[in-house]
């Protein structure tokens, strides 16, 4: 007899009828002591197991709760009721694991609508709700979709250190990597802490960016991605941001910007409709939540866009690119920013951008995602290359509609006399990027690369609203549990 | 005119003649004024350059050095010479970066063979190496050979947290993670570090493993595998430990002990494979590497077989499954114990195995790989599933030539009356472990998992002898260079 998960059953569909088979899974319901929904993970929908209960023992019955776990023999028939094709006419029932309705009832797997926020609370049960685990699903898919999307084109994915000495970077606060027992840290004789005695022998982080190790990777690979954990001890407690994310940072060499946008467009293309063909059913139910929730909206926060609709949107259409001096020249002369609607108004070029300049752009003057570039040196990373106007750089951000920044990236300065320049320009250690500089000595080359944070486009993908729901275990400021 | 990747190039091969073509990367070697051989990391081979040097500047000559990068556009013809099909005769090359052969000297890139010691001093160059490019794409197609195992498998990919609050596996030392000034602590009123005031609101560590939260996803998702990096804060100096490296570690639902090494040795097998698929030329140059430093060892050192046919062997043979009773039962008898050549002699059952004894199983008694299953419950986890006999658990180890354990894993604990009193016996906290006790509360069911090390991995595939020379920034005690 063959063992099936769910979703190979359903899958089968008629033509399974008659077999005798094998399958397991969680109660999610029972109904009528007749039906149960059993689930197992495989897939959003469940197998309805007919019961007749003048065959099966009553205490047996009785431990049939929902969460109790079963293991079912019998065999495939064709569904009497409506909303599935088959079902399974229980021979055998296997209780495997039972569920004190009692202490169900204190969990949310007792079936009712939760918040999210309870949900979260629970992270460790959240992964047999369907929400959730319509999130991971996808979450896989998106993440599978990456590699396979950077494999196709000859990328190398190499993986960047998670520790590092170097915090050059600058692109926030880091988190210290320690051996030391805190309570008993060594003195050096200025009577600060020792880092020679600690593990590496000097202060480490925890990385914030695998860029610059990616970079000189490409520098011999040619097309290189890194995929990892990235963090930030950034004391923000938004739906927007985590103490711990993944990222996807591509370095290409003997690319220039234009290609770089033509890359990232593509790929962001490449995981969404990869996603779309591939998580139908765990899409099907987000865009039903999704569009639910708008529902309960005030007309003026609504989508305008289902999120069908939304994820259509973006694989039919070309993003608009603009350099973020044309952006500005809108942002100034919209009546938006006449009227004062922006909590920082738009005055002159050289202003950073905010996140409610980027969305205003992209939902409200052109609905569509834009890549901006070009933007002022003084308000990007010091790592990005010149343009010969000397006051802007080949830097570029993707903007998608309710997330803003999804994608950025430059072409990095190959040129090491204006890297060099940069560099003490921003008060970096010339010494400790002695690495980084040694690759412009060596044969520079022309490269870009960019950077996707996964939970973000896991976020625009499943239509969630925090970012807390689409990580198993979100790292946020006082919250490591599990 | 099409800008070629050498590898697709040279994949061409004569259907590329006559087309006119731009070529990019940096010199392996100017040979005779006349041939350059160009590399630009997507394959192991260079394309051949050739050069006349009277159609062009004696000063753009002089820069052709080695390290330098070009820009070359040409026409592809026949190669005269052997050793290629096709070369790329220049029309105009452009220098897009020098290398000063001064400079050059000083590094890892001047044409000569280093040591690998050597190379990792110059981590951030080594990507232009030959060898170390070879173990960097073989490691890609490895780590893609895992995911497209486990997608084609129905198994989702889960990121499980790299900082954690949690130390109840004990697997080993952990790394201290805090956003804490350490010159500059917090006590509270005990005079301990506050640990209250951190970032997480607790002492916080970096993950040695996925699998306790691998399991709570699997409780829901039915099949699950982490794929990130882990973490040791041991001294250890060894050619076997990193202080960060990257596991695999599946966890499935329903799972029993023989479907857990069924797994594991048809994903090692399907991994393999894929390498020797699709890295032939990289296996080939890595094969010859290999085999020419076993002629180098003393003869009782060397490898019996050859990379290849190492790799083959796997292939083609099932591994041998046999209890921990009957390997101490071999080792105990074997003449290498009764001769005293062990370190460690094994004298009783309950001996823990040292690497000495599974290694003289593989390499001299069996001469296959072994999975030794059911080992004593003192030696083991907690985790582990208890056996009938109440004294061995469901525990497995596969053992390689060469490398040793590569995999370790069981079936897991899924009662939660015994788990318990194994939490109890091992000292651990019990309520520290609520979330993974409760998953036992709430439809248990049987499961099983195992955890690769990818980097033991891409030893044993790419013949490497030491485990810094297949990850691109090692991290070891007192180095975090880069």
């Amino acid at each position: 007899m063959h063992t099936y998960h769910v979703k190979e059953l359903l899958d089968k569909g008629k033509e399974a009828i008659s077999q005798e088979v094998t399958v397991q899974g969680w109660v999610r319901s029972f109904r009528s002591n007749r039906f149960i929904a059993l689930n197992d993970g495989s897939t959003i929908k469940n197998i309805q197991v007919v019961v007749d209960f003048e065959n099966f023992d009553a205490d047996l019955l009785k431990k049939i709760n929902t969460a109790a776990s079963l293991k079912i023999q019998g065999e495939v028939i064709e569904s009497q009721g409506s909303g599935q094709e088959i079902e399974v006419v229980a021979k055998e029932i296997i209780i495997l694991g039972e569920a004190n309705p009692d202490d169900v009832q204190e969990t949310i797997l007792q079936p009712k609508q939760h918040s999210l926020e309870k949900l979260r609370e629970q992270a460790h049960l959240r992964f047999r709700t369907n929400t959730f685990a319509s999130v991971m699903r996808v979450r896989n898919t998106l993440m599978f979709g990456v590699h396979k999307y950077f494999n196709e084109k000859g990328f190398v994915y190499v993986n960047t250190p998670i520790i590092t000495g170097s915090d050059a970077e600058g692109a926030g606060e880091m988190f210290t990597v320690t051996n030391f027992d805190l309570d008993k840290t060594p003195k050096n004789e200025e009577g600060k802490v020792d880092y020679e005695q600690d593990f590496f022998g000097k202060h480490t982080n925890l990385t914030v960016s695998g860029q610059l190790e990616g970079e000189v990777a490409a520098m011999g690979l040619g097309k290189i991605y890194t995929f990892g954990p990235t963090f930030r001890a950034e004391n923000s407690n938004t739906t927007r941001h985590l103490a711990e994310f993944w990222m996807i940072e591509p370095e290409m060499a003997f690319y220039d910007l234009d290609m770089n946008m033509d890359l990232a467009e593509d790929l962001l293309k490449y995981v969404i409709k990869y996603a779309v063909d591939n998580c139908a059913d765990d899409l099907q139910f987000l865009a039903e939540r999704f569009d639910k929730e708008q529902t309960q909206k005030p007309q003026n926060e609504r989508s305008e866009l289902t999120l069908m609709e939304r994820l259509d949107y973006i694989l039919n259409n070309e993003f608009i690119r603009l350099t973020y001096t044309e952006a500005i020249d809108i942002l100034k002369n919209s009546n938006h920013n006449k009227k004062g609607k922006f909590t920082y108004k738009i005055e002159d070029w050289g202003a950073d951008l905010q996140s409610e300049h980027e969305r205003y752009l992209v939902e409200k003057h052109f609905k569509t995602p834009v890549i901006l570039f070009d933007y002022p040196t003084e308000i990007k990373s010091f790592y990005m290359r010149l343009n010969d106007d000397g006051k802007t750089v080949r830097a570029m951000d993707i903007l998608f509609p309710g997330i803003g920044e999804i994608v950025g990236g430059s072409q990095r300065e190959e040129r090491l006399d204006i890297l060099d320049q940069k560099i003490e320009r921003f008060g970096i250690d010339k010494e400790e990027l002695w690495w980084y500089r040694d690759t412009r000595r060596f044969g520079t080359v022309p490269h870009s690369g960019f950077g996707l944070g996964l939970e973000r486009l896991v976020l625009f993908v499943t239509g969630m609203g925090n970012i807390r729901d689409v990580i198993p275990f979100p790292r946020t400021p006082k919250n490591a549990e599990f």
